[in-house]
């Protein structure tokens, strides 16, 4: 179905749904070695879907955060004003949004329910070479009737650290493929500007039609470390 | 300057400019095995601007050809009313439009200029594998003020005969690639329906300019033969 998983690598599959409302456990398949092994999750309600109006100020747990640890990092979430240190944003993610965590040196992400009305947001969490990631697949507007969608991949961490990798988006169906590879950016700086500045895979509703099964869109994700950074980290 | 030419591929470079109006003789560099072969063109005048006016019908010296043999195959090209047999649309497009041929395995196609105005495309011809293809790169305005660049494939051939062919149009530049693969479409389809679709590469104008080197698109081209195609054709 999906043919750039090839050879004997093994993904993790993710399906984020806006429908499946259970939370049932993931299902672990086991397979030989060198077959593939997809793990199915359903998940609560997806996508992550942005509000224009802004929410109210302090009104998570972790409010307290804000006054006692001011930092430039805030939640790459849209219409969340959560702000603190890098190091909790992982959890922050987790328990406040409920963005799961996905492990695995190649992760295929599947958005269902593509035909949602735009602004949406599809978010995932991506635990990979000592470090979390976070794809952010956006949908929207920039032109009045014509939506687009926007993914990128942000490390939540420095963008120093953010300039030691490479994140891989691929979409493949209908003998067409489509790949986008770029550096990270860090969540200290904001997908909104990412996106903004069309710095991102784009995709038009057509072509995202077209990549699309059954009104889901498969997005096969890798990071890999740069070779300058991975000789530093072997110092 | 562009990684995507990798180990020993002998790549053949072309530039399409729309300052250089002289006719020069191509530049050949002899290098060694296992080093790259660029043939530099400088050619006249590109790209090939179209316009919204619609030229005179009948306007061309292969004119005859529209009465005495009428086939559904038309010039690929816009504003251009030429219609003959598929078996002429390449001599067609050499002498009426001087598109020039590319030889290669794999090229490197250079679109300077990216900054006029759209409507523009940039046009060239590849042959490769027995036949003839046409790169289309065109700058358009969908959404007014918002111009975009389209990218597509068209094998100058049946459909069924394009069918056997997948191309690869690769931008590579400030840590970023961008790769789009698909079946080219036959010139018997017409370029315009495939761009209006979107079922091509493509590149808004932040996009373009990420991937841009003074004002100058660098697009690597790769084409090849689908397996079963291969196997029938050995047969």
């Amino acid at each position: 179905m999906h043919d750039f998983i090839s050879g004997s690598r093994v993904s993790t599959w993710y399906v984020s749904s806006c429908r499946a409302v259970t939370q049932s456990a993931p299902e672990q398949g086991n397979f030989p070695p060198h077959h593939l092994t997809h793990h199915h999750r359903h998940h609560r309600p997806h996508p992550h879907l942005r509000h224009h109006a802004r929410p109210h100020h302090l009104h998570h747990q972790e409010a307290g955060l804000h006054t006692a640890q001011v930092t430039p990092c805030m939640c790459p979430l849209f219409s969340c004003q959560w702000e603190g240190h890098l190091e909790v944003v992982v959890p922050h993610l987790r328990q406040m949004h409920r963005v799961d965590i996905l492990q695995g040196a190649e992760i295929v992400f599947l958005a269902t329910d593509m035909h949602l009305p735009a602004p949406a947001d599809w978010i995932i969490m991506h635990s990979c070479l000592g470090h979390h990631f976070l794809l952010v697949l956006r949908k929207q507007e920039r032109h009045e009737g014509h939506p687009q969608f926007f993914a990128t991949m942000m490390l939540i961490g420095t963008p120093t650290q953010a300039d030691c990798f490479t994140y891989r988006l691929e979409l493949n169906r209908n003998h067409r493929r489509l790949k986008w590879e770029a550096t990270p950016r860090s969540v200290l700086e904001c997908v909104d500007s990412v996106i903004t500045d069309g710095d991102c895979l784009v995709l038009n509703t057509s072509l995202a039609q077209l990549f699309s099964d059954n009104g889901s869109l498969a997005i096969g994700i890798a990071i890999t470390a740069t070779e300058v950074c991975s000789s530093e980290a072997e110092m």
